[in-house]
């Protein structure tokens, strides 16, 4: 995915806003979800997201998403964003997300996803690290449940 | 902030798109953070963002936005999202987030902000629960800048 | 409600559009007009609106949306527009609504809503003063009507 | 100036958006303003707006925009609004509006306008019209202004 | 169709988007379509779109479109492009695009639309013009066809 | 580039508006065009597009762009769209545009870009039949001027 950062994309110094990078790095790992789930997946959670460049209008913003993990009905998408100067050789690394989505049938129940395929063996790394990062959502989720 | 959601918030079944969510929560937060500054402040970061009711076209969302800590330049400001089905009497907490913010000057440089006046214990304890949230921040972005 | 004003809510000058500005006040006033009907309420009037102060980008706009009266099917908003300058102790009231509802059911059909609870003194007053606006709106839309 | 009404400038029912109607009427207005002009304007007033048919989704609605009266350095805009289903042979009036707009220079400040030519006996009872509603205005706003 | 050139339209020096025109022109395509076969029309080509003169924030740009051509489901609508500055007395023709549209029903299937009225000898030397490119087009799409 | 055809991109029967592709296409192409150029370009013109397979609301649209000529200041961008059904294994190609771009400075005049490194044969093919479509492009648009 690859977008034209335009005046309307950002504030009135020309920054980018914040939560339009946020929602393209939504719309990225939605689309990888639903086509690894084959059908509609909806955002369950996004791990921290830091912004380690400015972005300003006129430049390119490019983001490049993955599956890392699918366990029955959900998935973990990591997501890399990158910055590019126009007319610069290199783009550069400017943010990495993690989120997970949850596939649903039409009445919005969760249905299962099909398994992950892990042939190379940096797939299988990550998969593991989005293993690990599962459980510390999990954890977080059920902290943040009992504090309601 | 409240925002009724519309069609054009959502996918084809009728839930909430999670970037506008966050598109929502970004702009929450960094009105709090430019009146705090009492100038522009761009996104830093966001920490764990968790959905954990599904939202439809239909419902209102509500947000509340606050700067937990401030340092030298830049501002912790916490965002609680609620959903509300129309006819219910409550409010039901979906989101919690906690973003960073800095502010900056017209050629986008950083400026210092006015510290926090922290009057009731309620305060002061969210300030140092936003201090320990840096701490584990300054270390998650050093480790992502080495990777780099 | 409230909003920051961007780029794209204004014209080449950065003034905002005074449409966008419409728009907040009917979104602000339909949310409040569903709250209390319990269910999609569409616009039937908006009385005179007056910007009385100029807005300008990064500024930020505030909207306070409040029931006035509630007949059989529609009721009577008031919204109140502040502007406000980041950095600045006080918010100026910049334009005040008045905007009548009508909560409508699956096909379109008028529905019955609530009645209104006037408790305070204050609030008496504003459903005498909503009562007499609601005059004059008849009187207008019947002489609307003949004219076509 | 004429719209095709889509899913997003609509509710769930399909009803358009109360808000996205205004939207277009100050758009209409403003460009037939800055035509008479020669320049930005921007709006003052809009008097008061009735939806005497429902509007929904599938349906063209069209807008006409005419300067009724011009002063020093603002204008009276009337803008009608007119409701079309596909396939019908005829287009039915929805909305009469009027509304002022001031014509500013890069500075935001009033510039005077050309004065607003009548030749026909039908735009001078126009211009007679608004004239007697800009009285209505001009008492309106001081009342206003006189409240805060 | 009449539309004033917002910040929001446009690229980071003032110049509108190309993709904006296009969708406009789109737009008030799809509506003379729409009109003239009662129901739903849906894009199927668009002839080769030329941009003479550039475009900037601050003008207004309007568009005047006509079915030229009706067949079974399908027809042909031509769209000129004028672009006007503000205080100028004469637009000029920036730009003028054929499209071709289907009727379609419910569920997407070309349905029949009315043949086209020509009374005056213009409208019939544009249905004969049409005719032409309509041959042109029909050639065209059997080469992409066998390309695929 | 890749976007999921979202209920706000469509008409209300799910069919994706020719004008919001056409956007895309455009907005593909100016980025691969800025990049070539090192620097911001304009639309010049659109080639004949046509869409060969319908689009609804919830199927993934993907867009490849590529420079395959370079003027003096001006590019011509091949740009290729394809639908993809949610759970599909392929992707089909439904349109395929031409667009020329004309690189500019920030008073809008052209300014030359750098030529094009033909290093495979395939590359040289591309750049021979854009060549072939630029004559047919310079002899349709000194029509059109002498029309007008």
């Amino acid at each position: 995915m690859t977008e034209l950062v335009l005046p309307s994309d950002a504030n009135q110094l020309g920054n980018i806003l914040g939560g339009r990078v946020m929602h393209w790095v939504d719309l990225a790992a939605a689309i990888a979800a639903a086509r690894h789930a084959g059908r509609v997946a909806v955002t369950a959670s996004m791990d921290r997201l830091d912004f380690l460049l400015p972005v300003k209008v006129g430049q390119v913003v490019s983001l490049v998403a993955e599956v890392n993990w699918a366990g029955r009905t959900s998935m973990e998408v990591g997501v890399e964003v990158y910055r590019e100067e126009l007319g610069a050789s290199e783009r550069e690394l400017t943010s990495r997300a993690y989120l997970t989505f949850v596939a649903i049938d039409a009445d919005g129940r969760p249905v299962p996803v099909p398994p992950l395929l892990l042939t190379r063996s940096e797939e299988v790394a990550r998969f593991h690290a989005a293993e690990a990062r599962r459980q510390a959502r999990l954890a977080h989720r059920a902290r943040m449940r009992e504090e309601l």
